[in-house]
């Protein structure tokens, strides 16, 4: 299955042994990190910064269930790290290092391993950390791709995802919907057709290559109480953020969302169900003491990064989306859960 | 899956949903530990010790692979965790925390996920580490543990696998072959029926049981200057402590073995290649200076380890095994290799 449908450049020849993998493919991802020994040893070594914390996120991502065996090698490479590294940014912690483990269906093409690694080096040199150790293995499944990262917080400085207060503003990073939409037009490329090429090229690209908002980590650390990435859909996120003392009415207007999914809203008012419940957007979800607001806005705003007030925490009320009549919004899946049926 | 085969003692319920799956069976794994928030938050946080480096090490497990989906699920749990371990052991370094990713292939029985939980219970007790975050999913594929754990060492004191010098002596602890032999058993229950059912006993629990030598740990740290476990095989794994510049002329008489071993191998000669590159025993290999030998020694010797001296690391010369008359033993499988054909 790797190799089956991306481009090929090569000659269709396979990796020859273990060693081989690692070395010519792998290793060069860890260059500069001493305590990786070139990716030879069993374990890797790291000196912690003193005055930090250490920040650990472990998502693995299967083909089948969080992407699929025939996206480009390099898009499932980034998406496997950008997963986890998005767990960094909602901590307030900048990414170190990652370790790797591979299960291969087969032994990979050598020209599909060469663009899986190609794109795990744009990312991890987008994301600022480096490959330090991990394992491959063959496996009588799909491929799965599980990285544990390890990034840096200043010591006591960790962002956890409870610990928000009634009264408490809700931030959310970018434009929600965009992924959800993304996935399913991977699903089914003639969905959508009265959106344009460039839209259905910005969703499907927001869905392949998530981007961790890694640049506004200093702000979540500097100005919120609690914060979490937006992986399993924006209401049940926004749950998790409110706790079981919490909860907030999210008015469906106050959402930000881009071009392509207006767009798509307007012709089919099923889209909003995506909105709320669809995951894999990646963007930030915190909540932000009522005199700390206007500063975590002028910190985005420096960076160039829109973040919108969707609303307000408070105590024992629950957490439901309104129409624009104030009527709440029944969602047919509330969110992602892997095992309820 | 799971569930097939163990002794049931549920009512075949299964787990509902990932909330019940990580709070009711995995969440106690983690109690004591600040910083897992309870495995309720996207990531943990740990606060290195001042003067320690942490040590990481990957090595998930897949059903099919490295063990049998209808083991028990106590002894799959602990199996995941010990080859993890190992390495730490190998490193000179003590284990803190772990991170589970666990992918499984429907939602789980009750009873086999608490059974679970109870072998990773016993595992992280027995090696003084805790759960501190992960994730689950469901997969198409067949059962797989994530693990990567987390270690301490004082700073600089890293034992790599390579850096062994041209005279150090190459100690190896416990005794060979006995997961091999255990492997085999599970495969096929009528091998070596020469065996009494105690002897057949102890090759499966070596097998489904690896016990890492923490204990070790400390004298590796102070006595040896590389070191790795033997998980893919003696000769193959003595070849890597070997690196590219050593060799080892390795006498096969001077090998440990457990009379079990003794025994099956008397009845049938081929079990010496099973000796030679069986995986699994997760024994230690290091290489010790001449002037440490002693110390190394008596260090083991205290803790009541046995360990044996194995023969002498020298420049330019093959790392081959010798039979009782010298000649070289050719083995039809080195060690093991998931990609070479």
């Amino acid at each position: 299955m790797p190799g089956k449908s991306f481009e090929r450049d090569g000659d269709g020849s396979r990796v020859g042994n273990e060693t081989e993998l690692i070395q010519t493919y792998l290793a060069p991802l860890a260059e500069g990190m001493a305590g990786a020994f070139g990716l030879a040893d069993d374990a890797a070594v790291l000196r912690p910064a003193s005055g930090c914390d250490l920040v650990f996120s472990s998502d693995p991502i299967i083909a089948g269930v969080h992407f699929f065996a025939d996206d480009r090698p390099a898009d499932i490479a980034w998406k496997a790290l950008a997963c986890n590294a998005s767990d960094m940014a909602a901590k307030g912690a900048v990414p170190l290092a990652y370790l790797l483990t591979l299960a291969l269906p087969e032994a990979p093409e050598r020209a599909w391993i060469a663009a899986f690694a190609d794109g795990l080096r744009a990312a991890q040199s987008a994301f600022g950390c480096k490959l330090i150790g991990g394992d491959t293995d063959l496996t009588p499944g799909p491929l799965s791709i599980g990285i544990t990262i390890i990034g840096s917080v200043p010591a006591g400085k960790f962002i956890p995802r409870h610990g928000a207060k009634a009264g408490d503003h809700v931030f959310v990073s970018g434009t929600i919907g965009d992924a959800a939409l993304g996935l399913a037009l991977r699903r089914e490329p003639s969905l959508f057709s009265e959106l344009t090429i460039a839209d259905h090229a910005f969703l499907l690209d927001r869905y392949l290559r998530p981007r961790p908002r890694l640049a506004l980590a200093d702000a979540v650390r500097r100005h919120t109480r609690a914060a979490l990435d937006i992986s399993d859909g924006l209401m049940k996120d926004l749950s998790r953020l409110a706790g079981s003392s919490l909860g907030i009415a999210l008015k469906f207007d106050a959402i930000p969302l881009s071009s392509p999914v207006r767009a798509a809203l307007a012709a089919d008012p099923k889209v909003r169900d995506s909105i709320l419940s669809g995951g894999d957007d990646y963007e930030l979800l915190v909540a932000v003491p009522p005199e700390a607001a206007e500063q975590f806005l002028a910190s985005a705003g420096k960076l160039g990064i829109d973040v919108h007030d969707i609303g307000v925490l408070n105590a024992n009320v629950p957490t439901v989306a309104l129409d624009s009549s104030g009527e709440p919004i029944t969602l047919r899946r509330p969110g992602y859960d892997h095992f309820s049926r």
